[in-house]
């Protein structure tokens, strides 16, 4: 099996490849051959035995796309994307690749014209949801992103569900909920902050809290999201039926209740590095977003995320630090 | 005021031009320019003493829709789309008429840079829903299309709503019940039925009806449709708030209460004109198509749409039909 991954170099990309390599198989079929694509060329995995080609490529220069399927890969992760703080600051650039290049990779993959017809995971995203929100967000809420970003991931999931139903291809789109523990550096999203307050707590750092701690929200490990692309690859187009989008299942918490998990874990010297310095911009973007949703399909459809926020920090123990915390 | 309106040699083009020409005034402001346009020339309305500037154009074609808004049109209504047969026969044309047509009409309006900021009326349509539905369909209901048309008018509403919300223009899109009864010739489009049930037998011809009686629909009368448009333009930012995509309130009814109506109008000889001849083909179509709407937010903004089937056939042979019915 040929399996092709766009953006391959990001947080979710490296962890999905790590996944894929570790498995070497994908729905029960040995993996032979990865093609990873990004911005910047990604690295090739450590310990794949099969063949890798990993290049740079921007999905929405011309003919960028075509070449991308001239493999014919059997399996097509599409995660490249500009993230949302990106996208609301260029507004060119945000549609030029998440939307015109999501595009493009459909219609190269429509315009074979040789029975061609891949396995197409899209990872769309909660921001497709703008508020105001009911209580627990159903799986038949209605499309309001209040992004740029948000508005793009609905336009790729809106195409991907025709291109699904014409049947040019077998789609599936997962809203990932807000990906926790990050490891790395601290970014400038306006979201980062639900990674930092674990992370730089847990190696020795002080993290910034910019928000309340009865701020509620949505999240799921690195690990559980590699995993539901993984799972999303393996259904069928009976088991989605004709909508193909889904809300993944995740851990609903505050902010409050993340700082007291990782108290329980690593102890009240580590969660006191946390500093309070409420952010006005932050608070009023925060305030948007979705907190709780009813993942009722996903989960029927096998979907496992985790149960609780003290299972998603030891995951990042576990994944991204070797085990080791700084106490 | 000058006025855009693209698709104004349709059906409702048609219908919108003539009531803008009668009331000679928009949102309280003097109309003094239409600029009409549409892939055939839209012919010059009667009785107006304003300009008209009537022209072919296609919007997907580069550099037309910088065109079309050259004139700078504090208005623009923008009705042209391939219809939902044509759409799902011809993917290509329905894409880019639909989705490329409508995104450049946005981003001409967004690149002029010289602080235009029109109102924009987008005609959208209940076929950005899917089945299987809830017994009324909500306006928080999420957009499954299962159409190419109703996939292009879905992600119509997604770009307006995110080019409103950065503020490049005020916008407010209509989901459209089916129109009926559309004056003319029969068409082969699936919905056809609809009107040819009861505008054949008014003008002495048989029409057929395709089938059940028990079919239950959601209409708006042609007169309605163009009022929808004229008050979506009256609206402002502040009422519309962020969710500007409205389901229009119609008539529920089935066939059977259609035909009854005819009956009661024109009698019984006149409904009798109705041959039975049951299609698989329209039956099986119609069948993935919604029924019942709670167009409370419209009907909040003050959209008003008919009360009953029978003010639907007044208005036909009122306005189409010069008050003449063959008896």
């Amino acid at each position: 099996m040929h399996i092709l991954i766009t953006g391959a170099a990001g947080m979710i990309g490296r962890k999905l490849t790590t996944r894929l390599v570790t498995d070497g198989a994908l729905a029960g079929r040995p993996i032979t051959k990865l093609t990873l694509l990004d911005v910047v060329a990604p690295s090739a995995p450590a310990g794949f035995s099969g063949a890798v080609a990993a290049s740079a490529a921007d999905l929405s220069a011309p003919g960028t796309a075509e070449q991308a399927v001239a493999g014919r890969p059997d399996v097509i992760f599409h995660l490249a994307a500009i993230v949302s703080a990106e996208a609301e600051l260029d507004f060119d650039k945000g549609y030029r690749i998440n939307l015109d290049g999501t595009r493009a990779l459909l219609e190269a993959v429509r315009s074979t014209g040789d029975g061609y017809h891949p396995k197409f995971v899209f990872t769309s995203s909660i921001a497709v949801f703008g508020a105001p929100f009911p209580p627990a967000i159903p799986d038949d809420f209605h499309l309001t992103p209040l992004t740029s970003y948000g508005t793009q991931k609905a336009i790729g999931e809106l195409l991907l569900a025709d291109y699904n139903r014409r049947d040019f291809l077998d789609g599936v789109s997962i809203r990932l909920p807000s990906v926790v523990v990050r490891p790395g550096k601290p970014n400038k999203a306006a979201s980062g902050f639900f990674s930092g307050i674990i992370r730089e707590p847990l190696s020795g750092q002080e993290a910034v809290l910019p928000v309340d701690e009865s701020v509620l929200h949505w999240h799921a490990s690195p690990r559980a999201a590699a995993g539901f692309l993984v799972h999303a690859a393996g259904l069928t187009r009976d088991q989605l039926g004709p909508r193909i989008n889904l809300t993944m299942p995740g851990v609903c918490c505050t902010v409050g209740e993340q700082i007291a998990a990782l108290a329980r874990i690593a102890g009240d010297k580590v969660a006191a590095r946390i500093r309070r310095e409420p952010d006005e911009l932050i608070i009023r973007i925060v305030a948007g977003w979705p907190s709780r949703f009813d993942a009722r399909r996903a989960v029927a459809l096998g979907f496992k995320g985790e149960s609780t926020f003290d299972e998603i920090i030891r995951i990042h123990i576990e994944d991204d630090l070797g085990g080791k915390i700084a106490a």
